[in-house]
């Protein structure tokens, strides 16, 4: 295999996000206010040529190499420098420090390409057989350390890149059901449900490079969660192929024959199986979108009005609320952080989809609420401007990186009656947390997915780095996900649990549930080959 | 324990549904129509007296007694012959055909009524170690066979009756989430909730006599599905006591923590643990409600105007669709089963609730809908009489089995795309199954639960009985439950497994799914104690 077969795939940097062409570069402005307000001092350490990278290097034997090639083909096992380079890691702020490091790098041992369910079985056997743990590849956007190359007890590690399951093999209009190869990238899906007048309607930050694999495997939760839902309300079923068989979940839209094993392999981040096709719930292209930008006096305010709003029935497609810090330095839309004046209050975004006739009628009822509930209408610009700068917030971190700064994100939800308590724990944990080691950040939270009970919160940290920030942000990180638990949040709302979220998950899902996870692991996968070290304590 | 402490439950009869003053008595118009139209034999043979049952004697030595009224206290373990015989089964027509035979009643050696989830944990761990089965008792009103004595190969068999778990012991009005006793019934639940001005919106056929834990355990769906949702959509978290360890599921309305533990032990028909508590979505008590009657000319059109109306995002409360065989004889509303003129076409109900505006306007909606695909609308009168029924179908077959009939129901469910052909092929196997057996039956459908992706088939049947109903059902039911499974469709909806779809479980879930579930159930319950025989084959 070559790097060009990656050809039909977005760009993605094996040391930043994305498309190297869409760098975001900061203005003076910006630099001199990260100077001022956090004492950033600016980085002069250039960025690393990938060909000057020191990989470990690939400990599976020629031998096992031609055993792969045998199962999937010569073309499709890949021991080549980028190939391996690219799929070191995720895309959290600790991977992309590490990146920077000249020590050697970790990576797995080979990419190996399977194009079939059976070659898929086939490698997880050999694999089981000959002690080598496999970390499925979709779009390398983890943030949580979920495509670490860990090799716990094994000899060797692959990465199982599902780029070949790029099919949209079936479209049922009347039921409104696609089923979708999971090596699919959300661009890509959408592009051949576009093509006979469908959508899928998942949006996350990471839609542009991850695929539908990775959504379900991850319980990615998109922009427009509030019309279309979480990634797994939307999945109707899934094919997953363990190394002792496989399964299909899902025989109708609802069921009672048992526990809702979907549930079980959607979030299983490859750990229980490899998730090679997903059933998904789609609707017709929308035909109109209505955007709305409002104002609330405070947070709590705006926070009030968003449940309203939820509750009385009238749900927005996309429906989100920045706090006051957010909201003043223009964070939430991205597109123009820091470049205008800052604003009072919080700024909410709601957009409708659908006939020109339900979003008008929605949008009118929203108004009514939204205004009843203090909040102020700002016209479509503000929706607009978010819409436009959306996917575009991982490009401003590494340029925040670039300057000097650390900027990461974390996420959580609670219910409606414990969202303030829960955003004054985390943000004094983190504000305490780095404080004290000297960086005092700029803390912003914004609410980006509501529910009927409650919603999530989101955070972006922003502070100067310290000498080491690998160790300043897990100081940090860790002081965060304590404060979670202890306010009664979850510790992931979107970004999963990887091997950063792992040391809580007792915390999230108790003893029975581990032990409960770690049964069925043990049945499915009792060489313990997929994934180690992810998710299950 | 004496039949004095049921005093704040519903009456429901050991061998009959429910209420005995609520007995229905058949017209003579009726008892014709069966006679001429199906050729029932009218039955002579009378009920059986209570009192006059004998029960396989209890088979728990003294000892053991001792140890269990040591664990939950003399008055809380009981072998009278009133409690161990009202716990003797579940209500499905095998059941109550059982009830009837004069042969020696199988039955739980005893009745253990715990009042704390210690007093839970002790009794499993109890009935761990002395070879003692565990059947998790809520309403009593299975009719899948998930309450049947089974020993395996246990010694004995204990009937834990859950009433006890009697509280509403929180309500978050601002989250709209409400604690409740695995224990309280339906009506006891939204009395509790109602005393606040909420409500919980689950009403399914046996809401008068089920409890929240049985809803939970058995994956519940209410008449009012469409507009609150089925059961695990109101489930917000569970508290579940296991022989090796209690757990609380759901930290947040929604999570990417690892796969949904809550929807394992959603379903779970106590198999893998005891649900002794439930956090549910509650709202507040409707101001309003419009109910509308709909005539569609046939099925299919109908069930497309159903499709439209969800898929364009206009939902209903209530939201039911019967077919021109239901419809012709009234089963639509049981309260005027054949006793008015035949109607033609298919008789559609739909239900809005919340405020006069809210519904006002979505019922308008609704209205355009239906309209515009066929629908002819009937007022507001078949909507309260529906409503005013809608529980008593299971009383109406009690006078049926009287009367010489066979009559059950069983339900499925599908993609839209799937529902034409499944419909067909379960009335084709159920047709040709008893009308093979000399008793050609009357077999009806409605749609009772809709999704964006398909509905739910609820089949009514009714027949004259052979000499061996119990037989004669069985070879029904194998035939509707594999067509169900060769045309795509679950095997159960609403009902759930117990005994009776266990056979179909490997086709639902596959080789991969009977191992995860095994799985757990392993872990979780090394000893195999909990309601062995059911779920999992």
């Amino acid at each position: 295999m070559t790097s060009d077969q990656l050809a039909d795939r977005p760009p993605m940097q094996w040391d930043r996000w994305g498309d190297p062409d869409k760098r975001k570069v900061l203005s003076d402005g910006v630099k001199g206010l990260l100077q001022q307000a956090l004492g950033v001092v600016p980085d002069e350490g250039g960025n690393i040529e990938a060909d000057a990278v020191v990989l470990t290097p690939s400990a599976l034997t020629d031998q096992q190499l031609a055993g792969l090639a045998g199962i999937v083909g010569d073309d499709n096992v890949s021991t080549a420098h980028d190939d391996r380079l690219l799929r070191a890691g995720g895309k959290s702020t600790l991977d992309l420090l590490r990146r920077r490091s000249t020590d050697a790098q970790n990576a797995p041992d080979a990419v190996v390409v399977p194009g079939t369910d059976d070659e898929v079985a086939r490698v997880l056997t050999y694999a089981s057989e000959n002690a080598i743990a496999v970390v499925p590849f979709g779009g390398g956007t983890s943030v949580v350390g979920g495509l670490d190359p860990v090799r716990d007890r094994f000899d060797a590690v692959i990465s199982l890149d599902l780029r070949r399951f790029d099919a949209l093999s079936e479209l049922d209009t009347e039921s409104g059901i696609a089923v979708l190869g999971a090596g699919l990238t959300g661009p890509r899906a959408e592009e051949l449900l576009g093509e006979q007048g469908y959508s899928l309607g998942h949006f996350p930050q990471s839609f542009l490079f991850a695929t539908i694999g990775g959504f379900a495997a991850t319980r990615s939760s998109g922009q427009a969660s509030a019309g279309y839902g979480r990634f797994e309300d939307m999945v109707q079923g899934l094919r997953v192929v363990t190394p002792t068989g496989s399964i299909d979940t899902g025989r109708a839209p609802a069921s009672a024959a048992g526990p809702d094993l979907g549930e079980l392999f959607v979030g299983s981040e490859g750990t229980l199986g490899v998730i090679t096709q997903v059933r998904v719930r789609v609707h017709p292209v929308p035909e109109t979108t209505v955007r709305e930008g409002w104002n609330f006096p405070d947070f709590a305010t705006g926070a009030a009005a968003l449940r309203a709003l939820v509750q009385a029935g009238t749900v927005p497609t996309v429906l989100r609320l920045s706090d006051e810090a957010e909201t003043g330095i223009n964070l939430a839309t991205t597109e123009k952080i820091g470049e205008s004046a800052v604003t009072g209050g919080c700024l909410s975004i709601t957009t409708f989809e659908g006939s020109a006739e339900y979003t008008a009628e929605r949008a009118e009822e929203a108004r009514a609420v939204l205004k009843a509930h203090g909040g102020t209408s700002l016209g479509e610009e503000p929706g607009n401007g978010w819409e436009h700068g959306r996917f575009d917030a991982p490009y401003l971190r590494d340029s925040l990186l670039d300057a000097g700064a650390l900027c990461e994100t974390l996420e959580t939800a609670t219910n409606w009656g414990n969202l303030d308590n829960l955003k004054a724990a985390v943000t004094t944990a983190l504000t305490t947390a780095l404080s004290d080691q000297g960086t005092p950040p700029l803390v912003m939270c914004h609410i980006s997915h509501t529910y009927l009970t409650g919603a999530s919160l989101y955070f972006t940290v922003v502070c100067g780095q310290a000498d080491d920030p690998i160790a300043q942000w897990g100081k940090a990180k860790t002081a965060a996900s304590d404060a979670i638990i202890a306010a009664g949040g979850t510790i992931t709302h979107h970004h999963a649990v990887g091997v950063d979220h792992k040391p809580w998950m007792k915390d999230e899902i108790g003893d029975v549930g581990v032990r409960a996870l770690r049964a069925v692991k043990d049945a499915l996968d009792p060489a313990g080959i997929l994934n180690p070290g992810k998710l299950i304590p």
